[in-house]
């Protein structure tokens, strides 16, 4: 990779915006840069110097004139070379973590901008690994990623999942590649004890949630001898890790044909098939029903997609929170316990704990909070950035 | 215990105050009642029923006219007989989620609020309990608790920890005292695979911090191989917990020699004394003097006491946090790992992870926060409470 910090493109911050940037945050947006003629025609995802109006270096990063967050930080050292070492060594140091964290290959190798490359995720299959690049940045810097994942990873297949929505805003082109070997189907995993058989190409994000693998460690602890409900099952992670820990019976529940599929597929590697259903349904309506039927659950799990998912959907997306918890609680037994997740960027956990209390509350229910949980910590977060700690969940104990 | 819904004392909400109360919140607040003679007329600890201005029935509580947080709801159903048998099912509930969560008998059993049981705490060291009764109500209820503990508990001795700061606001005596049993020295517990050796009589709070328990589990899955630093070590929970996962060398500083003498008494028991070490030493002085002397290490650990343990502490406690982050990093090797927390009440978590990023970037250190952790779930949050949840933890890896 070429970059020459003493001739990479500059651009300007306004006088009096340079604090933030100094202090460390990756993020400078597009009304904290004097955005002339030049730096409106430099191409998105160019390699930048970001100098204060006084022309004090303060970082290298790359630039999208055309995106809110104009400039994402690769480092605060403006002087580095961003060669292919650079992007090496971000990458073993992430792994490094990992490694220490858990002993068998399944996990978010690179989560962003907490590793320390902005708009670049990986997710690792063991000897597959699922790339998206969310910025243009990143798709111009992939060169150096992909030759860094060779060498550090050497895996036998990497998909580029280039179907995000991020890249429509970046001005990037969407659709799934091969970018290295074949895949002739399903991959496997292995998570808290169970099997599971992931979607790469085409499953949601890159096919697994791995933010969730804590929780369901958890989860399981409240799930022996009990019936269990795992609700926007997906892949059956819930519902498998419940199994596992010696469930009696999990009904597990989701719209979509080909997740029930893989998920049933996860039970039966599992060797928990027997105490697992996998049943298509509205989640809303099957609770509705339920909860008429006064059938009781020991264990409720409910990990829903995001329901706001953009700040105008923050009404109507924080009520869905608030109705899914009413419905929960209804359905679960006096002194069982619902797990309930919001994974919405734009609700804050006191937003999204106040709806689950009030709904334990519409239910006429009173419970305790054992536990708040967050993602693994395969997806660390910036410390700048604590609003992207995207995965908030509630444990209760339902009286 | 007698109580008579038909005959107890009522007091009253002023005219526009009964939201938070119907919608199940725990506390009133004194501007909230009707003061009227007969209300401040009333022993602290009354039994009461709580009515709205228009006369209509919303709680049986405890109320004390001398404190801010006047009543404590006990049950919204006002007409409930707050009796022997009520006390017991409160119990009986809070140790059934103890035991679905935990093989052995060592916890915080009743963790006040949230168990339903305003102003009670009781921590289980296996057949001994300790107690703190820190309200006026709790205190006027006692007896049907003690009652209900030794019906469903047995144990062979029950402390009282009356030494509190929250007994002198509620007007209650301040000493400790045997309320069943004798105690002839300290007794042991079981945590994370280590065994411990806990004064009950005459630790801090009720002698061990089972709010760390999930902290020091995960804390020490970053331990392996590593040279730890344990600051305030206290009764070497953390210390233990890395020594047993794999920790080539444990330094742990605490500034009490009982607390030294008992942590010490920890990792032998728990077979690890020669990997750790107790060095008595104040925590700020120490690392000033190793931050000179570049000693570093791969994993730093800071469990402070409260730095801010009142409102007006806020400023100067907020900046002590600052401070030992700023510390601990610059102690930290380079890919290292830093956990960090606050117990105190009245500093927020994002306050407390701005405080930590700051101290961070004081150092010149840059990093990822791999988990934000809480208290374990034995120590759960009431939902209408959230601002109760006091303990806060970061783990970061620095760079």
């Amino acid at each position: 990779m070429q970059d020459n910090p003493k001739t990479r493109p500059r651009v300007t911050l306004l006088p009096g915006h340079d604090k933030r940037a100094r202090h460390g945050h990756p993020w400078i947006y597009s009304n904290e840069i004097a955005m002339d003629a030049a730096a409106k025609a430099l191409p998105p995802g160019t390699l930048v110097t970001v100098v204060t109006a006084e022309g004090t270096q303060v970082a290298a990063a790359t630039f999208n004139p055309h995106t809110l967050i104009a400039a994402r930080v690769l480092t605060r050292e403006a002087g580095s070379h961003i060669h292919d070492e650079f992007i090496r060594r971000r990458v073993r140091r992430a792994l490094d973590i990992r490694d220490r964290l858990f002993p068998r290959p399944f996990y978010r190798l690179i989560h962003a901008e907490a590793d320390g490359l902005p708009g670049l995720v990986v997710d690792r299959y063991g000897d597959v690994l699922a790339v998206q690049l969310n910025t243009a940045g990143m798709a111009m810097l992939w060169p150096s990623v992909m030759e860094a994942l060779q060498a550090i990873i050497n895996p036998r297949a990497i998909v580029l999942r280039g179907d995000s929505s991020a890249r429509t805003q970046e001005g990037l082109p969407l659709g799934v590649e091969m970018a290295l070997g074949e895949l002739d189907g399903p991959v496997e995993i292995e998570e808290n004890g169970g099997r599971f058989s992931i979607d790469v190409m085409g499953g949601q994000k890159t096919g697994w949630f791995f933010d969730q693998r804590e929780n369901r460690a958890w989860v399981s602890r409240l799930a022996q001898g009990s019936r269990v409900l795992d609700l926007y099952t997906y892949g059956g992670g819930f519902a498998v890790a419940a199994a596992l820990a010696g469930a009696s019976e999990v009904l597990a529940i989701d719209r979509s044909e080909p997740a029930l599929a893989n998920a049933s597929t996860g039970a039966r590697l599992s060797g928990v098939e027997g105490v697992c259903t996998f049943k298509r349904g509205e989640v809303f309506a099957e609770l509705e029903g339920r909860a008429k039927g006064e059938e009781l659950w020991d264990l409720v799990i409910a990990d829903p997609p995001a329901f706001v998912k953009s700040r105008k959907d923050l009404a109507s997306g924080t009520r869905g929170y608030r109705k899914l918890a009413k419905l929960s609680a209804q359905v679960t037994k006096p002194g069982g316990y619902l797990f309930i997740a919001s994974c919405s960027h734009n609700v804050e956990l006191s937003v999204f704990a106040e709806q689950v209390a009030r709904g334990v509350a519409d239910a006429n229910r009173s419970a305790r909070i054992l536990r708040t949980g967050g993602a693994g910590p395969d997806h660390p977060v910036h410390p700048m950035l604590p609003e992207s700690a995207y995965l908030k969940s509630l444990t209760l104990a339902i009286d």
